[in-house]
């Protein structure tokens, strides 16, 4: 075996955790977010952009107009879950690399000031913390459901401002009764990889 | 303390790894590759869409190619790291979505028919794994250089066709003298999560 990590890790994280669809009713505190998010904020970004936000949708009103934001097959597990986060990627994270990236202060203006580059440069660091993040959760002994099923537009107009786009919304908890599908093939590694 | 993920694997993971800029040359073989994506892949895609693909720059003439390919400041290293990745999203990945995702195997024409809505879910999904990898790649004890300064459109040209996009190039191996920078600051809990 190649893996340095234990491998009770190793099925916490990867081999047995699940994309959840249902739920316990035992409440997600703003302690385990936060432990969550002091773990994976560690994880790489390019030039330590951090584009990544989160909305915790709290409240019973946010959570009707999220729900009504969603695809008919997320709405019920998305008003039943004990949390619902929306990952958000900040467009003008920029503004906050000076800070961020003191090795070459300049990048804000000599790398991003193009709002299209930084759109896209968002985008997929922005993902790569909701990797991390779901990988979180899954640190804190609870299941994460990613859903990309929802009316985008719309969360971003209900939730957001121009700066901000959703990315996917995750509901977080313990897993319920009867919480996944049986687990779906995956790609071989020579399927995937190829070596020149 | 709210994880439940042991804190030496906390550590491997997240707080102790980091972005290595040198390496020694111990070889990283392709077994150690094919047991960081044996773990990996069960990370949660879209769909289970999985479409993520990995060219391994093994070749003295390949190696070459890719070097010229990137920005001034990331050749170096690029020539000198064990193994170097090429990490590619396919834009045709619902070809296989029949058999990844036998619960929904509609999903392949009613939801991914058109090209720009492929493009823009391989590129968010393909970067979930991205990140998925460069933590396989630390649970192998090993480090991650991802990268992101290169000609895309010259990288795509020399190693894919129109149908598979690069993502990053990753160096990969066992950090080498002053392999990195001072830990650069992160956003805080505040200034990222906002509840409604």
């Amino acid at each position: 075996m190649s893996l340095v990590l234990d491998s009770a890790a190793q099925d916490l994280l990867f081999r047995e955790a699940r994309t959840a669809n249902t739920f316990t009713d035992e409440p997600v505190t703003d302690e385990q977010v936060q432990a969550i998010y002091d773990l994976v904020k560690y994880g790489p970004t390019a030039y330590n952009q951090s584009p990544l936000r989160i909305v915790l949708v709290r409240s019973a009103e946010a959570r009707e107009r999220l729900v009504n934001c969603m695809s008919e097959g997320n709405r019920a597990k998305t008003a039943a879950a004990p949390l619902v986060a929306i990952l958000v990627a900040d467009n003008e994270f920029h503004e906050e690399l000076p800070h961020l990236f003191p090795h070459f202060p300049q990048a804000k203006e000599l790398i991003f000031s193009e709002r299209p580059v930084r759109e896209a440069s968002a985008q997929v660091n922005a993902s790569l913390q909701a990797a991390y993040f779901i990988m979180g959760i899954r640190a804190a002994g609870l299941a994460a459901g990613p859903m990309n099923g929802m009316d985008y537009a719309a969360v971003q107009k209900e939730f957001l401002d121009d700066d901000h786009v959703p990315l996917m919304v995750v509901n977080i908890g313990r897993p319920g009764p009867d919480a996944w599908h049986s687990r779906s093939p995956r790609l071989r590694y020579d399927e995937i990889v190829t070596t020149v």
